[in-house]
């Protein structure tokens, strides 16, 4: 990592790259840290990495952080300048200069999502280059601890998909809905004994879907209240593990009660474009191609897509300490290399039916890939 | 809201406020839209609120948002710019910059934390000023709903307490560390317990603090393994309603044997810089005067600040959206305002000892304030 970010420096004729955020939100700093931080820090890299943190954090900083130096905004008389300055961002403007100063910071490198309102005086004493963050690039490529530590959030991960596949398939159809102990069977208890699940194996998810019937067609929908009979359910869930931060990601449509033919043709379509994107996964193809030979599937099938009918998103997207992250199976996608980790997701969805989507999370390798997910594709429950 | 928001414009010559970000990370935009979203989107506050995002989003968003207007960016040809354009950055710069002409914008305001690679492009087409952010200042004075909210995630927050302090008291001290079934007690059981007790709440809790002994004296470490007996343990817990988003934030600590005659007048100094602040909290009084009056306390006390021994935190800051906001109880304390939501938190650290943190949730009132923590201060169990 220290050598990649060395070697990008170079390339571009900087001293250091700066980073200014926290590290729960900003993915590249806790990479580059390992320092889990809710409130703002810096992170200077170099041919070394340094932390510049309140001095509250610095003991925990110390005993957590990956960093090769842990400097405190007190060693630069942060007080005495809140003291002095009318707004406390000036304050920790000039504390930030001076620690720039002390490392030698000429030509600074700053990421896309770096403060503007850092960015902008900070390049009127420093220049100052906003570019890929040379962190982003090194995520792309998962180390085997990365890969191992995402199988272990997809273990999880599958844990919870079985506990709501259970459930679902242990109510009953009547009529419209579906019914456990007599009382109609909702979106959200299933939600909750996911969330159960995962809290059991220390990861934390949110926003997980579980959307039947009409709900369904919109692929982002979360779903709410009594869940439908005879209709398709589209559960996808995306937990993170709270001690190794790595997520997972996974899709299954399941259906208690009697699938239509229509649907039954649907879901069809879907496991086939799945099965021709995992086919068509390997190190050299680009994320495009796979995309384009996903597509084609629907289009020999007779799905085209057509004003929000249809296959109306991409086939996937990477995966790593963020739920979406480069590369991507879309339009735009760039070339696949070994070691990326990417979801396969084709959906179908149409207003007056529901949503089907099936998703499995792999490892691209030099000639194909590796499957991470080990769950059935089973329609009717 | 909007009216505020107008005045700030006019105030400032701009002719809208414009935030590019995912509303889980910048709780500004979460309070403009209401729109939950992990990938990034654009919102643009003037007279009436408009969020720019992906067409995937575009049903949910219709469903979910309070923003008056929702475009998407594939109304400004999103796809087709993508196969034009190198990176798929420009794409999205070319579809931001023809969003604010369509609008009629030409000075605007960004806030501090904009994304210097979106700044600096739209600075040479537009009139761009970095500032802070009009919805920062709306946030700060919570409304009667936003109350409700915070008070109703504070209810969980006591909940969870009390469950955390229930397995603690029904542990059995021996020799150095607590034990329950034959087994030492340890802060992962606890904190286990909290995440339950609050995920059956609907709410959700990152870096639960449950430190025993002398891991207590830093007062952000976390806490690991088992639990010391005859020490204090501060549990520290910030929840998050998962559908309101509002945090609350409380800490007891409380202890499970034999307390030394050192740790129970250091819990009553804490104890007694915690009312003084309660009683020093008012509309007109400044959260310096509030911090200044609680570090008195201790002095009084014979507890000074020195070294990094002693209270070296500020007294408490504003919860809301996020859980570590303005106003702050410290050096730097902004004069408080009526329906502020602030921590009242003062702790003593001693290495050699460990850490005790007494931490209430008020309400500032004209008169006071409202204690939104009904938890009982009680050290020994």
């Amino acid at each position: 990592m220290h050598s990649s970010i060395q070697i990008f420096l170079c390339e571009h004729n900087l001293d250091g790259f700066l980073f200014v955020g926290d590290s729960i939100c900003d993915a590249d700093m806790y990479y580059l840290s390992h320092f889990l931080a809710g409130d703002r820090f810096a992170l200077l890299a170099r041919e070394k990495t340094t932390m510049l943190i309140s001095s509250m954090e610095k003991g925990r900083a110390l005993l957590e952080s990956i960093a090769d130096e842990c400097l405190s905004t007190s060693q630069y008389q942060i007080m005495e300048k809140l003291k002095r300055c009318e707004k406390p961002e000036e304050a920790y403007l000039q504390v930030l200069e001076e620690f720039l100063r002390d490392h030698g910071i000429k030509r600074l490198g700053v990421p896309f999502r770096f403060p503007a309102g850092i960015y902008q005086p900070l390049s009127q004493d420093f220049e100052v280059s906003v570019m890929d963050s040379p962190a982003g690039r090194c995520r792309e490529i998962k180390r085997q601890e990365e890969l191992d530590a995402i199988a272990c959030t997809q273990r999880a991960c599958e844990r919870a998909m079985r506990r709501a596949v259970l459930l679902i398939g242990s109510s009953t159809p009547r009529g419209e809905m579906l019914y456990r102990d007599c009382q109609p069977l909702t979106s959200e208890e299933v939600r909750g004994a996911i969330e159960v699940s995962l809290l059991e194996d220390g990861c934390e998810a949110t926003d997980t879907i579980v959307a039947g019937g009409l709900a369904g067609a919109d692929p982002h929908a979360r779903g709410t209240g009594p869940i439908a009979a005879n209709a398709p359910i589209v559960i996808d869930i995306f937990p993170r593990s709270k001690s190794s931060r790595y997520f997972a990601d996974m899709t299954r449509t399941v259906l208690r009660g009697e699938a239509s033919p229509e649907v039954k043709e649907i879901y069809e379509a879907v496991r086939l474009a799945q099965d021709k994107g995992l086919q068509a996964i390997r190190a050299g193809v680009s994320g495009r191609e796979v995309h384009s030979q996903v597509s084609q599937v629907f289009l020999d099938q007779g799905y085209p897509e057509r004003e929000g009918r249809g296959f109306t998103h991409s086939t996937g997207h990477g995966v790593g300490l963020d739920i979406h992250e480069k590369p991507s199976l879309s339009e735009t996608g760039e070339v696949l290399q070994s070691s990326h980790v990417v979801t396969v997701e084709p959906g179908l969805y149409y207003p007056e039916i529901g949503g089907v989507r099936l998703e499995d999370l792999i490892v691209v390798k030099e000639n194909g890939c590796e499957n991470l997910t080990h769950f059935e594709r089973q329609l009717v429950l």
